[in-house]
């Protein structure tokens, strides 16, 4: 279980690192939405391996086919299906992990669950299963920014102690393309870059945090109670491989202030209500409010090192492990992709839900 | 939309501040389970206002009412729906209310949203709508307890920037209870006694971090990619009114260090596959590996204070407000009870979902 | 499990027919509805026992609550909760019934899928439960109503072999309302009065088919695949008690045909595409096509009867009974509210469904 | 949307007649269950085109790839996804539907929702899309089989006015597979045979029922209220192409009887509670009893017709049609396993809904 997201545009996720493939199925699209292979093959181009020196070396073109759901380059209504195939498959360099438990990794937990593993390359743990969270979140996007104008931008804010300065209202993606971290504070990035390649022949793994910003977020979005908007960012970013963290507006920072210092005025742009300030991040009472939505995300250093471990086996026996597995020493420039993905999941959704309960009277007005 | 949680022990809370009542239904309970209304009023009891100097003094007796899915003391299969009777509704207090929205509250956006607001007291919005959450999460914990030993602990860790020492692995509820900020570091809780106090005198308020710990976990709940047991809790928590973020282990801090410092290395304690360490925060790869599951959640100061502030009423016109409704000045004290429930609506939708997919052996051997 | 209907517009219902009460949570319905409590109530005393002659004499007066929801008289977009309190608790005369299993009642399959029943009155698989769903579905037809112009008129077709005649475009409450059996057809109607009084007499009971039509329909309700608009009036129907068969259009008796003959030629109406015949039941491809949608549901005789029947007991004993609970000799006449209820709980479904993945523009034109 | 089937082993098709190919995802499948590519060919290859001389001659050799979450030949708890690609791709034959409605077909509904449709070979709506539910119905049938000696037979019991004698307590696939049409009765499936062939040559097409039978359901499946197990299997039904009709059990001819008739009276067999008689059809309250599980299914006479029919086109003109697209003249026989996939899916659902709640011990006792 768990490989569907969504309650209105619900996708599934299929695939191990190693078989036939990977891909993703789209339930729910809105009709006579115009999309291409080629913005889909834009985003998994992002997060494919390979692309810089310090990202896997694993070779993947990972190019996708879009199997159904579209009639003369127009979305019918009818599910989307994404296949992108495994072509790289070294299952040698895996024999070692066949029978021992990577720590930190999922090995162990699977196997406990399940009783049966994939343990070439992590199989559906692997970052693999990714590729198809980003092509149904390029298809979400495109809704977005044609219905709503809404732009999402992720980047890199810190490798571990090393902390970018970001202006949150002006970052593009332009900027975070400009440099393999993607970090778009150019100074900082190239620190990053020096740590990474440092820690990386050391065999080490750094982590650090994700930033995202979306400008354009209708006002309306979210539900009360369980549905906030917020709850489903936190629950789509911890979904993914390698965090331990997510904070909306001000986050952890905001409980050392107090309530009157907290608080955002509301004040009149014109005809629009606005806040002054933007501690909330976008979100008041679970519901978006027209403002810029903006928070950060912690990964963890990658778990896969070049570094000799203890661990144990599957015969219950301790064990050294040197895994020699390709990996990235950073797992936060190939996220960035994935971040976006998933906040476009979780805005389509909301987006969807907004139509269903109070119809689409929303998008008359533009959005502050 | 929004009511609902859960997936397999599925809940739906309904009800307002000011109205008939609020309450909960609990669908796919499992049978023969004991429980009574005694039991449930125990969790009330230390979420309900006017318990202490620190809390609203908005006085609710919140006696609940067991209306369904009980038979001679045990669960039948059947819906368990709850009901607590609202009392004392001064709704007076909030007719300043009615035309303006309260910064950093529900107000703006459930008008926007909605068209339409239940402006007394938060309406929908209201902490008192956690009332049914918390009445489910006993009956959660009562199965967990029965079935796998579980226990669930929350309390509050920091209050701004006054910290307290937790020891996870011994920290208890008679520890917790032990005052009334909740804070099981006696020494520490006297300075956010304080603080609390002096705040409440300026009519603001203050925010801080919750953590929680839970012992007894069995290895193999949480599923892979999206419903990833550490991506429910984040959404659990964030769900909570006031939340602004959500870690897991090593969480935020976790991202200051290489792969090979955070990793957790296994060994065996005799049959059992154990962690030296556990920056994991018990869950691997989305599942619990069973050692200790643990995290943090960001309060943020409550936005109801008793100064005054800018805004802008329904009109679109720029007001000053200052409000006089009874709050509480820091809400950490009384979300105990909450982050507990909901950690425990977390592990039992777990929990079913693991005796789903891969029967219910996992019940046979206790859990680490 | 198995409480909760709907997926955009959803239903929770709990409640057995001994105990506090019986009731229902209505989740994501659209805010601005004005709805009363006499709205609701005027469909439950349709479905009240002790109606008529031929009605149990039970006597529950039924007075529904609304516990949330609402605001001046209208919907606020928050879950909207309904409470009825049973009264007549006459559970002496379930004695008997506690250790025996009544012959193609739920006793037996309930005590042996969840270990324990409520054995009063027949617990949570009394038609008691269907009080929520006839209180939601007023709802569910006050939307529909208003935003789409949809009526729904269910009647009584058959007692056993006695059919009557009836008009589906022009049959309307009116003619169903005026006699006790809620059969359109007067002549057939006093035939159906004596047969159930008949029966009634012998201690035995009878069954037949309930008809409905919906008018108004609009064009586009309805999925692809698996969520067919007959296919979930299928389900929703299915799910009533002593139901054993639904059709829609043509049904049973269109298999007789062949497709040149069944198949419904399209013309033009002005500038709205119609069908000359309507054997598809107003619904092709799973979809509504704006004419009349009709069907059929097919009830047992009620498995209550006061005639000795051979059943075994608790202790695998084979034992007589003779119940002498009060009961209704024929379901049907009580059963036309809910059938319309579970219509209207589809379609609003549906409607808001459609509202998500297309928009609303369906609104803009009046439905042929 | 209307993609996905399931709660628990939750499935999604995705494809069109027409494109990259057609397919399916199951979601929650448990792990450790042996199947392989031959296992679910064989039921593709019953369900095929081009099989025999009554069905359409389309030929598509319909060869199945399993994609994902298989390792060594046992299902793993993750996604496992199909592939069957498209290959005889004549869309020439649809040009002339390119710009009209077929009469009873899902063209202009499609139309009306969507705004668009993939008019070739009828896209979404055509019985192309069943193979993904085939292909996950035999996994569904192999647990089944493995778990519970869970034996499902389908089989045509009428066309037209031909009616098959049929033995629910033996009819046995053996017996089905002995004719093109599919009818265990020799004798009827030649005149039925004779029919279809008649009707063909006059380029219309013919109607009739399925029946199906499940011998060794395990007691406890279904749930109370909506989730009865008839209200599932008649929703899974209804979603088949050309359906019109659901009984289970006495279904319509038992509303000619009374209740002391129609009541299964309870016996002891052995340590077994039985009925002597079965008008329930093996569920009572909505959840199976352990006794053998029967149906009807009424399917109406094929849509596709080479006659002159008077129908309109996209501009709103009044126009004639003559198909001729190559069609199955009578759709029944190739039915018969998507009537048996369909049946699985809503069992293996329960089971997993009932280990969910319950518990696994149903599996230690043999079914009655």
């Amino acid at each position: 279980m768990g490989s569907v997201f969504g309650r209105f545009f619900k996708i599934a996720t299929w695939g191990e690192s190693h078989g036939g493939g990977v891909g993703a199925v789209i339930e729910g699209c809105p009709p006579l939405i115009p999309i291409t292979r080629e913005e889909i093959q834009v985003e998994l181009d992002r997060r494919r391996p390979g692309q810089s020196s310090i990202t896997t070396q694993r070779q993947e073109a990972d190019q996708v086919e879009i199997l159904s759901g579209l009639s003369d380059g127009l979305t019918t209504g009818a599910p989307l299906a994404f296949l992108v195939r495994n072509k790289d498959a070294r299952s040698k360099d895996y024999d070692e992990m066949k029978d021992l438990y990577r720590p930190s990794h999922a090995d162990y937990t699977y196997t406990k669950k399940f009783g049966i593993r994939t343990w070439q390359g992590g199989g559906r743990s692997s970052a693999r299963e990714t590729i198809g969270r980003v092509a149904a979140g390029a298809v979400a996007q495109k809704i977005l920014k044609l219905w709503a104008g809404t732009e999402i931008v992720a980047y890199v804010e810190t490798v571990q102690d090393i902390r970018a300065e970001i202006d949150k209202s002006t970052v593009s993606r332009t900027q975070v393309e400009a440099n393999p971290v993607r970090c778009p504070d150019p100074e900082k990035a190239q620190l990053m870059l020096d740590r990474i390649s440092e820690v990386r022949k050391e065999g080490d793994s750094v982590g650090g945090l994700l930033g995202f910003v979306v400008r354009g977020v209708p006002a309306g979005l979210g539900n009360p109670v369980f549905d906030r908007l917020e709850a489903d960012l936190a629950k789509a970013m911890l979904s993914l491989p390698a965090t331990k963290g997510f904070e909306i507006g001000s986050g952890f920072e905001g409980t050392l202030l107090t309530g009157s210092q907290h608080n955002d005025p509301f004040y009149m742009d014109g005809e629009t209500v606005r806040t002054r300030t933007n501690r909330s991040g976008g979100v008041q009472g679970g519901i978006s409010n027209g403002e810029d939505l903006y928070g950060r995300i912690a990964f963890k250093p990658t778990a896969t090192i070049n570094k000799e471990q203890d661990t144990v086996n599957t015969q219950g026996e301790e064990v050294k492990l040197s895994a020699k597995g390709r990996h990235d020493p950073c797992v936060l420039p190939r996220a960035v992709p994935m971040v976006e993905a998933m906040a476009a999941l979780v805005l389509i959704d909301h987006l969807l839900a907004l139509r269903a309960q109070c119809g689409d009277s929303f998008l008359d007005e533009p959005s502050s």
